[in-house]
C-alpha cells in the first residue's frame, strides 16, 4: 500500500524549487517565522545547511562560495532584523558581482497589520541590496518565485535576489514545485566598441590601460589582456574593488590599482585611454577636500568593452584577434621569496607568505591598511585566488573564508589576512570554521587599533588627541585573539616575529581544520 | 594679542551645537568619512565619546542610556554599511520608545554620483527605524539641522532622529552653530477619553485591564494605576514589550503580559476593556497557524488614556480623581527569598537572583525562552529597574548593560541576564565594558542552543531531524563563554550551581568592573 502523499505547502515547495534550480548550500540563521522552512529543510534531503551565529557571518559565506564556485547559495535569515544584520556584506556581495538568493522570512501576511514588536519593512532593506526583490504572498506563489529568485541570482554579472516569505505563505497548503527557468546568457558585445579599442591600441597603445574586473581577472581573461598588452605595449591592470583574482606562478604579474589616491592618481596619470573589462570606471574610495573624486584623467576616453554582465572571455578574444596579437607567455616573477625573519612588516609578511603558501590556495584579504603593498611581493607564489573586500564594509574575511572553503569542498587551503579591528565585525565565523572542520588559516594583523583611520586623521591636518585617540585604539585592553579563538573552538597562537608565523602557518597546512594564528604587526 | 579665531567648519558646528542642546555622550564607531567630525570632538571639549567595536554594540549602548537618562545621546556610524550593521539595535530602541540622535557620514556630495564602493542609500535604510532623517547638504545647514536632531530625539515618547553628514559639509568652512530648541510637550490628554475610561471602571471594573507602557511602568505611574485598580477591582499589568519596569520591594507587583499565545490568550481572556496607558494594544509577537494575531478578546473595548507620546501621569491622576480613588499602600511581595541551590532551573535562577541583587540595580533581560517566568519570583527582591527586549531583535542585552550602566554614571550596578546564541550576537559589548570598567555582572545562560527555536519547532507538528538540528544546536562545538570574555578583558567564571553563581555574583557587586558568569541550564 502507498502512502498517502501529504500535502505540499509552500515551504516544501520552496526545497524542492532550488534543490531542482542546483542549490545544494544553504547558510542559515533562522528564527520563529522561519521554522516552517526548516522543517521542510529537514524533511526534504538535498541542501547542506550551514549556521551562523550573526548574519553577517551568513551573509558573507554565501560571498565566498559564489566567488569560488560562481553559482549562488541560498541564505535563510530572520525577518527585519535579521536581514538588517546580514546587510553589510551582502553589499560587499553585491559590489564584488557575487549572486545569492536570499529567503528571508517575514510576518504572515494577516499578521503584518497589526504591526508586531519585529515588525520592520523589510522590502526597503532588501531593496538596498538586491537586484531583485519579491514577496511570495501566497504558497501557490513560492515556487515560481524561488524559480526566478535563482535564475537572477545566476544571471552573468551576479545578482542578489530576495525571496521574502511570509510564514503563512510557507505553511499554506497549495505549494507547487516550479522547474528550473533557464539562465539569461549575457548581453551581445558591440562591434563598434571592439574596433574603437583596437584603435586606440594601435594608434598610442603605450597610452593605452586595459582595466580588469570580475570574470577578466580569472586566469583565461589574464591571459587574453597580457596577449592584448604584449602586442601593443598597453598596461593591462586590476581594478581596485575586485572580487576575485587568479595570481601566483603561471598567471599574469599584474598590479592592481592603488586604494591610496595620491598613489592612484599618479598610477593612470598617463593612460590617455581605458579599455573597461569587466570593470567600471576608477573612482576614489573616499574624496577628499582639494582632490578629484575620480582616479582617470579628465581627459581619459572609456571604452567599455565588456560590462561587468558581458562575457570579458569572448570580447578579449575579439580584440586580441582583431590586433592579431600573438599568443605568448608571461614575464617570469622570479624566485618564489623566501621566509623572512624578525618583527613583521608589510613586505616581509608577503613575501613570507609567498613562500609558505601552498599549491591552489585561496587568499582572502582584508588586511586593509597594512595589505595594500602584498601584491608586488607575492606574484611569485604558488598559483591561488585572490578574494578581494570589494565593497568596503568592513568585517568580510573571516565569513568570507569560510564560505570559500565550502565552495571548494573544504580541498583548498584558504588564508584569511584579516585586520584585527575589522575581524571584530564577524569573529563568530570562527565557530562556523570550527564546527565545519574548514581548512582556514587566519592570521590576526594585530596592530590593537584602527591603523587606516589614524592614517586618515592625518589628512584632516592634525595628529589625534585623547578624544580622537579613543575613537582609534583598540588596545585598552587588549584584545586577546589567540583566546578568543579558543572560546569558539578553533586552535590559535601568537606570533611575535615572522619566523614564528611561518612556521604556524606550515604547521596548520598540514591539518585539515581551522586555525589562527595573531600576528603582532 | 588675541589668536585669530579660526574658522568654523561644518563638524565643528556640529560638535558644538549637540553639545549647546544638552548632549553629553557619544557612542562611536567612526570611519573614514567622518574624520573632521572626529578631530572636531577632539578639539572641543563636552562630549565623552565611547567606543564601540561593531555599529550594533554602538547604538544598543545609546538606547541603554536613553532608557535609564530619559535623554538622548549621540552616536557616531560610518556611512551605508556602517549605519546597516547598528540597525537591529535601532529597530529595538524604536520599539522601545527611546530617543538617539544618529550622526551618520556619507560621501561628500561631489563623490556620491559616481557610485564610490561604499555607496549606499544611507537615507532609505535610516528611514526604516527613524522618526526624523534630513541629510545635511551644506556646512551652513549642520548646526540647524543638528539641533532639530536633538529636539526630534527628546520628544516625549522617544524618537530616532538620523542626521546623515556628507563629508563636505562636515569639512568645508561655513558652519553655524544653533541654538538649543524647546522640547515640544505631549499632546493634550482628551477629557472624554478619561470620562469614557472612568466610567467603564465604576461599573465592570474587575472586568477592565489597565495596560501600562513606557513611562507608565516607572514608579508613579505604577502607583496610581495601582491606586485605581485597587478602588475598582481592576487589574493592572505591563506591556510585553516595555522597555524599562521599576520592580523590586516597594514597587507594585505587576504581572506582564505572557510572550507564550496560548498563555497570553488565556491572561486577556476575561477584560472585556482595556485602559491602554503609555501601550499599545496587545499583539502576538509571530502568527501561528489558526491562532489570532491580537491577544485580547476580539470584543474587546480600548480607551487610550495616554497614547505612548503623551503624558500617563496627568492621564492617570486624572483618571484615579474623577474615580476618586484613595491613595494606598501595595501588596506585600512576601520575604526576599533565598538563595537556590543545585542546577539551574527558571524559578531557581529568578529567586536567587531576588536573594542577592544589591539596592537600586538594574536587571537586562535578553533571557529569551529561559527567562519567560523570572517576573513572578524576583517581586521581593530589592527595589530595581528592569530592561526588557522589547523589539525581538536579538544581540540587544550586554550592549543594553554597558549604556544603562553609562547613563547612571557607573552608579548602579547591572545585571544582564543573557541568553547564550543571543550574546554572541554582539559580544563585543564586553570589551567596551571593560574598557569602559563598567559594573556589570552578564550572567549568560548557557543552554547552547536555540532552545526558544527548539520549543517553535514542535508547534510545527515534529521533532527537528538533524538537518533542523544543525540550524538549532550551538554545542558543536561549545561556545566557551569564560574564555571569550577573558579575550575581551572581562573576568569570568564558570557555574553549574545556583549557589556557586550567587557567589560570584555576589562577589562582583563587590567590585566596580565587569564580570561574566557562565551559568550550565
Amino acid at each position: 500500500m502507498t502512502p498517502k502523499p501529504e500535502p505540499m505547502n509552500g515551504a516544501h515547495s520552496l526545497v524542492r524549487t532550488l534543490i531542482d534550480s542546483g542549490i545544494d548550500t544553504c547558510f542559515a540563521n533562522p528564527g520563529t517565522s522561519e521554522m516552517h522552512f526548516v522543517a521542510a529543510l529537514d524533511r526534504i534531503p538535498g541542501i547542506d545547511c550551514v549556521l551562523g551565529l550573526q548574519e553577517n557571518v551568513v551573509t558573507g559565506m554565501a560571498d565566498g562560495y559564489y566567488r569560488m564556485t560562481r553559482r549562488p547559495a541560498a541564505t535563510l535569515l530572520h525577518c527585519g532584523p535579521g536581514l538588517m544584520n546580514g546587510l553589510a556584506n551582502l553589499h560587499n556581495a553585491m559590489r564584488a558581482g557575487s549572486g545569492i538568493v536570499n529567503i528571508v522570512g517575514d510576518h504572515a501576511t494577516h499578521h503584518a497589520p497589526f504591526d508586531p514588536p519585529l515588525a520592520q519593512d523589510t522590502d526597503a532593506l532588501a531593496r538596498t541590496v538586491s537586484s531583485w526583490v519579491q514577496t511570495s504572498q501566497r504558497s501557490a506563489d513560492v515556487g515560481r518565485d524561488a524559480a526566478t529568485a535563482v535564475q537572477e541570482a545566476s544571471r552573468p554579472g551576479g545578482g542578489i535576489a530576495t525571496l521574502i516569505l511570509p510564514s503563512d505563505a510557507s505553511w499554506n497548503p497549495g505549494g507547487q514545485v516550479a522547474s528550473r527557468l533557464p539562465v539569461p546568457g549575457p548581453p551581445p558585445l558591440q562591434a563598434q566598441v571592439i574596433d574603437a579599442a583596437a584603435r586606440a591600441l594601435r594608434d598610442h597603445g603605450s597610452e593605452v590601460l586595459i582595466l580588469l574586473g570580475a570574470e577578466a581577472a580569472l586566469e583565461a581573461g589574464q591571459a587574453l589582456a597580457w596577449r592584448i598588452a604584449a602586442a601593443t605595449g598597453a598596461t593591462a591592470m586590476v581594478e581596485f574593488p575586485c572580487g576575485r583574482v587568479a595570481r601566483g606562478r603561471g598567471r599574469v604579474p599584474l598590479p592592481r590599482v592603488p586604494y591610496n589616491i595620491d598613489m592612484a592618481l599618479a598610477a593612470l596619470d598617463r593612460f590617455r585611454t581605458v579599455v573597461l573589462v569587466n570593470a567600471v570606471p576608477p573612482v576614489g574610495f573616499f574624496a577628499y577636500p582639494g582632490k578629484p573624486s575620480v582616479l582617470h584623467r579628465d581627459d581619459a576616453v572609456f571604452h567599455a568593452l565588456a560590462r561587468p554582465e558581458q562575457d570579458a572571455l569572448a570580447a578579449l578574444t575579439a580584440l586580441a584577434e582583431a590586433l592579431g596579437a600573438p599568443r605568448t607567455g608571461f614575464p617570469d616573477p622570479g624566485p618564489r621569496p623566501d621566509i623572512v625573519s624578525g618583527p613583521a612588516t608589510p613586505e616581509g609578511l608577503a613575501r613570507t607568505l609567498a613562500a609558505v603558501l601552498p599549491d591552489n590556495a585561496i587568499v582572502v584579504d582584508e588586511s586593509v591598511s597594512f595589505g595594500r603593498d602584498f601584491y608586488a611581493h607575492t606574484h611569485a607564489a604558488a598559483p591561488h585566488d585572490w578574494l578581494h573586500q570589494s565593497g568596503g564594509a568592513i568585517g568580510i574575511g573571516m565569513p568570507l573564508g569560510a564560505g570559500a572553503a565550502l565552495g571548494c569542498g573544504r580541498d583548498r587551503r584558504v588564508v584569511t589576512l584579516q585586520a584585527d579591528g575589522s575581524g571584530m565585525y564577524t569573529l563568530q565565523a570562527l565557530w562556523t570554521q570550527a564546527r565545519e572542520r574548514l581548512p582556514v588559516t587566519t592570521v590576526i594583523l594585530a596592530n590593537r587599533r584602527y591603523d587606516i583611520l589614524i592614517g586618515e586623521y592625518a589628512n584632516v591636518g592634525a595628529t589625534p588627541g585623547p578624544t580622537a585617540m579613543e575613537m582609534l585604539d583598540l588596545g585598552n585592553p587588549s584584545l586577546d585573539w589567540v583566546t578568543l579563538a579558543r572560546g569558539m573552538g578553533v586552535e590559535a597562537a601568537q606570533a611575535a616575529t615572522l619566523e614564528r608565523c611561518a612556521d604556524l602557518m606550515a604547521q596548520s597546512f598540514r591539518s585539515d581544520t581551522p586555525f589562527l594564528i595573531e600576528l603582532l604587526i
